[in-house]
């Protein structure tokens, strides 16, 4: 099956060549995780390596901050939009449901005229507090994603956990359970310093790497690295050695 | 008495060769540790092995969904149903409360008429919020299960735990006390790594194995392993080594 | 002073004989430790060794459900009902608070007409959701078991408790404070292996012993055995080896 | 300054001589830690070996529950209460708030009568559900004991705590800062055996030990014995042993 | 800069001479663990040798409990309030919010008549319950103590903890933030007792001592002692020796 | 690009360079961290060393209270405010939300007239309190923010945290989402005292140092230091020590 890269590298490599065309990824993490870097990065490549036009929906920043955001991995927002290859799309919180209900209304008419492959939703976390019954808001979500894919877009939703180091993440709300593939990023302190893991939890209908892997946002965009090494509790923001090595260093002598 | 073999390797052995027939099942994991996929193999090995039609009832997921992920697997749900030996029966969560209801009503007489041995209702957790009195809902769900128990129904209900890593699960409701066999899906932190563990809480009427064992999820769907080695505290998510090991380790020189 | 026997292998032995007669007992688990077997087994020794007939209360389960489970240890329910020395008493959720403000109706009687000894409430947990204010529960409850004390009959109450895994619990209600005995069942993970603990915290009138012992479901029933050997922190459920072995391992060389 | 004995072989020793007169003293646990206990020990040895009548207040359980634990440990409370010297009053928890408002009524009119120095108050936890605003309570609760000092009384607030095993305890109401006594009996887990832990926290207007003691119920009533010896972490409810011995036995080598 | 003397040994030496004259100051601590005799010795102190008249205003407690406790310590609160030197005023808490609106009302007559320098505000939790927002009990309080400021006054106010031991403490409210200096009591367990732990988290204008150093209360007061040797998490309240002088000890072999 | 220099040595090395000039930053600590010295600082040395004017916008402490916390460190605000340099405004919380909606009317009037480029509020916690919906809270601190950016400034935010010490920070608001910048504050206990922490967790459209470096409040400001060595768990606010050293100074023998 083809995949849509993501043009993260290391994490195509993760998720066995890419993600599912026409599926729904969740991306959640912290403040300054790279969340919105991820999904920007991800439009990017869809249009410069791919020939993918793609929409940025956004329901709080204005085009303007995505563009300087972009720019300084050095790409171009601006210039893509006015070759009608990249669409940032903005509403206030207050129409975001309306956006929702008519989902085949705005979104669709765009994605079709430009030809849309790829879209990135910035954030989740806002549809989050439109309802007030859960069950409700899922079914809109659920509503949502499958509109997205009918119109043959593969979809990344950003969304934002306060959960700054680890500890038992017990969210309230089961969206994760609709989505198709689930990825986390996350902070872990080592060696008086902040790192990032990311993770692919999820990832329905294909094969996946589960390691837990360090990652860096460079100048070029996010950079999925190796494995942590002789850490346990990684998850937990706050890893401590393994005995193993411990172990080790006395059984050789 | 006979097993009702649910096909996943390991899992019957762990059960002591199935199921008992008439009974009800609760598969609780976190989003991506595979409950809808050994739900789904538990319908397919009862079709093609034991010849056993089934049911997968679903409150979310439309019937192409389960089709797409049952072909990743090999199995081909579409032609099972086009032969009548598998009903993927789909509601929207605002008459599953009335599907409750009148239990004996539609799903009773599909069951009879395709001869059907299995369900797997996906899942329970949209129940969960359909009563506002815990001890209500327990009474729906109970009544619900002996209803589909008296059709002769084997039944597997997913519920969706939003619980990644471990800690102390201190559920709000009481529903596993009402199922016959509960199993749990847990993740593992090891080595840098998301493992799964698969583990056999309670079985009413049988001895069962107690291990905690890991499981991967193949092209084949899901296969039960062996137990973890050397690790406390698995039930955490984040084990770490026993001192156990580092012991003998010293001792042995 | 004599003491009513459980029948339950070992438990008669930490509580210095048996239970004092005419009092009341919680027995508290998560699903699937075996209270429920426990009291059955509570039931059944006493009419088929003692000559005592018992009475089995319950608001959930229906009285086949007991005749099957009893089966699975040899003991046959049905044809100790039909002899009169055992009745199976059903309620609905309903109706269980007139159950428990008429005390002196029904059960009086019943109990009185076959010279009823002991009594088994299955469970304790759906009185818990009957009254809004904790200390009108807990009057309740409280006259409840004063009422079954003065007819005689000694009395074991099933507590469901949803904390799968040790931790801090930390009720909300203070109903073993009214409660004559008070036995916990835990799981406690080992060997990657769920192993069950059972430990009399409660024993008023009477000395008991407070190891926490390991215990074991048989096809005789509940059987318990030696306390834990060098480990730490069982009641959380996820024990770690003692240093103290560790130590001496040290020492000795 | 005089010191009031609690009878309580160890304690008073711990309290410099025992509590001092006129003061109100918490003492709080879980349920079968031996608070109750505690208090009709200090009740009893006031009646013997002082020669200070007692009162014992209860808003649940029936004076004959009292005269069959205190003949337990050889008490004869019902022959002491036949000859004025006890007094084991009882109301249920509707009328216990007019007995806190009229605290100078039937309870010092009896209190008068028989000469009482002592009384026992079991439990303050039903007061704790009597008023809703925790500023108000406290009050009512703070004048209830400045009326029973008043009066000349020494008082033992028994106070029901669900927190089975230690951990962070963190308490909702403030009712231990009224009191001028604090003493708290906790369950430790050590050898896979649950041992009991007694503490003074406070005493206002005196010195006292510090330590945290074991104790036992034996048939004479509460003996407070030795502090733990190498262990840390004793209030979390589960102690480990400390590294410090593990030292000493490898520096000694 | 002049200093304010608290004449509790080691204190003022930790707050480099003492409190900044006309601030406030929260001193938060546990039943027991001696925020009142901190405030009385305070007071104490500015009498007998700064010859600074002090007031304290007490929201529960009578004046007559005041010359009790501090008679434990040789000071004569009678006497000093007889000269004019001490002022203990009293409110019961329905009326306390009359005092906080009017502050410059009856408090600052008497601050005046008699000189105060220095005032006592036992205990600040009680005020915490006066108002549902707490933005608007912050303005309150924060105007309160501006206005015993205005007066000249160096304030200290006790507030109560129900942390008995360590943990996360998460206030809900940010009453600390108004405060120029905010001290901690807490309990520490050390080899089998309840040591006392004493912390300047926070002086405004001022250096000070960021030691956590050990406290106990004698018959001259409060005495504050050298810091904890060879422990970490002190502030949980339950340490645990340093692996450092366990390294220490294997590498001087 | 330039940066805007915080003129806190260290901070700005961290931030290579300093903020990005129109951005709006989060600085988050509990009482006596430092934050409104941070902020303080950040103005002072915007004055002094950059000729660039400054504004403090405050919702509780009066100017007098700058003027001497500033004093302490021998800045001058009183003077600087005196020459058109530094205006400190004042609102109480009730006006506080009219200033948020007229975001363009006061502030903006005054920015311009003395050509601020730089503004502190303090603190962004009185906001948090003015609207129910955390939605509506949002977008009314984001439009704040960014009507201060369109003005022209560089806006530091502190932000009140109570966490004391560590422990899993999981917030109720989202609103650091929204900052360009977010920094941390934490205390760290080592060695029976307290250290303090600082981090730039988040800094958008710029690279920046991950380390979580030591800092102390001098005679001239914040000093930021190295980072902490040999430490584990430093974010949880009571690190332990690596076994990293361990094993090294083992191996090394």
């Amino acid at each position: 099956m083809d995949r849509v890269k993501t043009g993260t590298i290391g994490l195509d490599e993760m998720m066995h060549g890419g993600l599912l065309p026409q599926t729904a990824t969740i991306v959640e993490g912290a403040p300054g995780t790279g969340k919105t870097t991820l999904g920007m990065q991800f439009i990017h490549h869809g249009i410069v390596h791919e020939n993918e036009p793609g929409i940025i929906l956004t329901f709080e920043q204005f085009p303007a901050q995505y563009y300087r955001d972009a720019a300084n991995f050095g790409w171009d927002f601006r210039k893509l939009e006015e070759e009608g290859k990249l669409r940032i799309m903005m509403s206030s919180p207050e129409v975001s449901r309306a956006y929702l209900e008519e989902a085949g209304g705005q979104i669709e008419e765009i994605a079709r005229e430009m030809g849309a492959r790829r879209i990135v939703v910035d954030s989740l976390s806002q549809f989050e507090r439109l309802a007030e019954d859960p069950l409700e808001l899922r079914q809109t979500i659920y509503s949502f994603m499958n509109g997205l894919k009918r119109e043959g877009l593969t979809a990344i939703f950003t969304w934002e956990s306060m959960t700054l180091l680890g500890g038992v993440e017990q969210h309230k709300t089961t969206i994760p359970f609709v989505a198709d593939t689930y990825i986390l990023l996350r902070y872990v302190e080592m060696e008086s310093a902040m790192h990032k893991a990311l993770l692919v939890l999820k990832m329905r209908g294909s094969d996946h790497d589960k390691d837990i892997r360090q990652f860096t946002i460079t100048s070029q965009g996010i950079q999925v690295q190796s494995r942590f090494e002789g850490r346990e509790g990684i998850m937990s923001g706050s890893p401590h050695q393994m005995t193993d090595s411990f172990m080790r260093a006395f059984v050789k002598r």
